[in-house]
């Protein structure tokens, strides 16, 4: 099975494409350029370049949230635009699941923690234990204060794997962690195709952004709702 | 410093830009396509992607070997020509070096083998350790046998971390050995940039491959001229 899979849920932008478990071709880029200019482009050049039509991809896939409001919408509706065209399943996948493929670098056993900058004192956040070299999930995909989650980590009493652009985060929380290397750090698509492969065939048409909490719109007009 | 690098030594072709240490943008394909089709159009599109310019790279720099003899050729002269074009000076690295970066996550102390497979009975080989997060070197670059491999690790007693094309035919002779997972097995352009980045700078026309031994045309050469 051919995957597609893309990724722009935070900073970085990838674009990977994976064979039946192995990396076929992946380009990544954290330039800071927005991913409405960068992601599709990136995909077209990574199919060129490795000689592969779109029409032979099996199946479509994408970090569906949570992260950024903007990056998950942009990656969401590229792939949905995708699926559709190319007439072919799409399947979204949790962001923190994908990136905590990046700790399966740190072996069997190992406790890893996955976590993103999520403002307003918050983390998005879910744990993972890497079993058979795979990632097995020990928590869903919450938004919770660094407090709670250090509290949960140190419950767990096993040194942490931080990966994410919140990794920083827990590692000034938490001196004993071990901060992923910065190759592995970054969320990558990658990750979103391995998170992909044993997941059910979904259409484009039901793929939808998880965003975990309301947006900012959202929050401030139920403010006002609530004053009325 | 922004670097440009460049890796194309075994079956994967990557190029990564780096800058001061942070990666800003790197493509790599396993796709089976030959170096000399994919690798400038991947350093091509990957600027235009990241939006940057040639003439902003201040320098250039290539895994010059130990590896596939036609690989190492088609890397060196890829930079040997951008660095000459673009007037910036170009640093060849040791791919074992380049890929020893890949060890960094399995975290301090750790004892790096970087493998790749020389045919003939042979791995060129090369072993680091992880000091402050960084590889440093405890052997040089050698073609040995297996055995010869072997015999070092188990008088080192560390349980090694395994990189490179060779990593497999290594934990096969030592089932205790980790295997680095897929995603940072393979070469990768981002470790060149890294082993690149306190190396001094030299010109391109001194840029030479590295093959650690000699050719099969050229030791076919020496058996004829032995036996006159």
């Amino acid at each position: 099975m051919l995957i597609l899979a893309m990724e722009s849920t935070a900073k970085a932008a990838s674009v990977a494409l994976v064979r039946d478990g192995a990396l076929v071709a992946q380009s990544t880029q954290c330039s800071g350029l927005t991913h409405s200019r960068t992601l599709l482009p990136m995909a077209e050049d990574l199919l060129k370049n490795a000689g592969v039509k779109l029409a032979e991809v099996d199946r479509f896939a994408v970090a569906h949230g949570p992260g950024s409001f903007t990056g998950v919408r942009i990656g969401v509706a590229a792939v949905k635009g995708l699926a559709w065209a190319a007439e072919k399943p799409a399947v979204g996948v949790s962001t923190l699941e994908a990136m905590a493929w990046h700790g399966v670098a740190a072996g069997e056993g190992s406790l890893i923690c996955c976590a993103m900058d999520a403002r307003r004192n918050q983390v998005y956040n879910a744990l993972f234990e890497i079993r058979n070299g795979k990632p097995v999930r020990l928590t869903e995909d919450r938004a919770i204060s660094l407090d709670d989650l250090m509290a949960g980590l140190k419950a767990d009493g096993r040194t942490p794997f931080l990966v994410g652009d919140g990794a920083h985060l827990c590692k000034a929380a938490m001196d004993s962690a071990m901060l992923a290397p910065e190759n592995l750090r970054m969320q990558s698509a990658w990750g979103v195709a391995m998170a992909a492969m044993d997941k059910p065939d979904a259409s484009g048409a039901a793929l939808q952004p998880v965003y975990l909490r309301l947006s900012q719109a959202e929050r401030e007009r139920q403010a006002r709702l609530n004053e009325q």
